[in-house]
């Protein structure tokens, strides 16, 4: 019918599909993207860092329940856990599952009657790489429209939730979400140029060259970094990021700087020196950050330099890699793939060895460092 | 304080408690437990297969959208997946992933431009043995007080739910939920001394002394049998159960009972026998069942014997064991764990094969058999 003056019915989605269509787009292969442990993931220029935008979700780790003790701190990195103050008072080590690891053997109850529950929850979100606008999100209970002309990204997220329920004391005991992106690893053999080094407890992000130790670009995002990906092939790539203290990379970037007397934005920083140190363990030393997010602690590896202060805690020790314990690690056909416990047993020796023995403790903002005395760790965690 | 004679408030808890001390145990080790398609968890006994008390869950299989072509058939006894249609016109052939690996492997897209979200949710239902009461259900979302001092059941189901939206056509491909009793395979080493044989499209049940091949009892639970359990060590653990035709059971129960002319409940019946030829494939020849049940199909693997006629389906194939496929079931660190896709290609001259083409084509409660012609066998799908 031909236009009588009269109001066409509203149109909304192809409008929305033919203004993408007539617009510039922003390929998403210029694009990097960083997760924070508030729930954003901010697209950012990888030549500068400069956030286009950002999509805000719901945290990384979310514990709606803090209950009793022991508590566990997950890892927003991997969803790994470690528990604080376990049977044997060794003090904060690491379970040898992650959060996704249970949520993928529940449901299962443990030799000391808890009962853990599982759900996982997939999620795409369909998004304008130019605007960052969702067009849709997908989950298994709605599906909506998307305009099949657009380019969009497609960004799959997972949120895994477990519950432990102690049958013997007939309470909840520990739960927790973690929430991940949906990305795997970049493929090594596509050589990736840059390198991004991130502090534990800020957002700061420092992206040198891998080749000429060049820093690139310097942004803070304001929350912890957690994961830096790629888009390639259709989907979200993850991208290696190195976690080290505050107080390290800006300790680095400063001796860097005043080596050379030279803008911030063209330093000469040997990202090599860095990766040699930290893989020599002589200056740069594997800790564990433990921070607070909202009411809940949270622990990630950072490597610090010798300059830092850190917390010792005497014969006790926070394990990188965490113990393999013969029959807490049970993997059996057609049950459980693990069975969970926290009934963890370090090999002899090990709860007093004097590497890994280090603590280095923040807040979101904020790390405190104590040069002397060996006080309880916990009692500096704000 | 004293009882004034002013009404209490309610304490229905503490009363539930004692009123359970006090009852008579029905041990769940004397329990089978019978899961059929319609979602039911039979509690029978051991000795004679009546019924002591049901649950009602959800079905098995829930196929809530049944869109377009080629469909998907799952099988209810482990969530395998078989295509119906495919883009080879290869008849029904079965799918390299199973419900639960592709829930596991989501969210993740395929070279075809399909979406895969998934969800898996856990539940416990915390069961009186002795009435089958449910006391409480947990899920990630609600946990309930229990009863601290009354023997419970503690019985774990999982909803494995996946969603194929395709990017191109901006639809929704296909979905399903596949629920599944967490219950580890039964030790062998404890000599489970009876075999049951279920049949397919309907709920009999024939259970055999494994030794003596005496017939210990047979019921029909009224829907097709999908799982058979014990309750040992503290949770369900699977039993094995072989799945047969109707006649091929009917027949084989009946052939005994003419050569003795003794009571049915103490026919003798080489359980050896169905074994044997099962294996040596001469009379006893596996087949993919294909049932219905509310508007979906279903697919099982069954045996028959040679008097069962089937619809073979000319150079088509029904391959039990499904085919491994080089570049569609991809593992990659990282990655979805799977590559979902139904570009499975069989290996030349399999699907040429005289063994393991036959169809058996069935409804929920009855069995069409054919015993001439090569009509195209989804005509006899009621």
């Amino acid at each position: 019918m031909p236009d009588t003056g009269h109001p066409a019915a509203p149109a909304p989605l192809t409008h929305s599909c033919l203004s993408h269509q007539a617009s510039a787009v922003t390929l998403p292969e210029s694009l990097l993207f960083v997760s924070t442990l508030d729930g954003s993931l901010h697209a950012v220029s990888k030549q500068s860092g400069d956030i286009k935008w950002t999509l805000r979700e719901d945290p990384v780790i979310q514990v709606p329940v803090y209950l009793t003790e022991p508590g566990f701190l997950p890892d927003p990195n991997d969803g790994s856990l470690y528990i604080l103050g376990g049977k044997h008072k060794e003090g904060l080590v690491k379970l040898p599952f992650t959060i996704p690891e249970l949520v993928q053997s529940a449901p299962c109850r443990s030799s000391d009657g808890i009962l853990y529950t599982g759900r996982k929850q997939d999620v795409w979100f369909v998004v304008d790489p130019e605007t960052g606008e969702k067009q849709a999100s997908l989950t298994t209970g709605s599906s909506e429209s998307i305009c099949p002309n657009s380019p969009l990204l497609y960004i799959g997220r997972t949120g895994y939730m477990v519950t432990m329920f102690d049958t013997k004391t007939q309470e909840l005991r520990w739960n927790a979400t973690y929430n991940d992106y949906s990305a795997p690893a970049y493929d090594e053999k596509q050589d990736y140029k840059m390198a991004h080094l991130v502090s534990s407890g800020d957002g700061l992000v420092v992206t040198v060259d891998r080749e000429t130790g060049d820093v690139l670009w310097s942004q803070n995002y304001g929350s912890p970094v957690v994961g830096v990906y790629l888009y390639a092939g259709d989907s979200l790539r993850h991208a290696p990021h190195l976690s080290l203290a505050v107080e390290t990379l800006r300790f680095l970037t400063f001796s860097s700087a005043s080596e050379q007397a030279d803008s911030y934005s063209s330093l000469k920083w040997s990202y090599q020196f860095v990766k040699e140190q930290a893989s020599a363990q002589t200056q740069l030393v594997p800790t564990l950050y433990v921070g607070k997010m909202d009411s809940h602690l949270y622990a990630s590896t950072s490597l610090v330099h010798h300059g830092v202060s850190l917390v010792p805690r005497g014969v006790t020790l926070a394990r990188i890699e965490g113990p393999a314990t013969e029959e807490v690690t049970v993997r059996e056909r057609g049950e459980c793939e693990i069975t969970p416990s926290t009934d963890v047993r370090y090999p002899a020796g090990s709860t007093t060895s004097s590497k890994n023995h280090w603590l280095l403790i923040g807040t979101l903002t904020q790390t405190h460092t104590h040069s002397n005395g060996l006080p309880d760790p916990f009692e500096y965690v704000c």
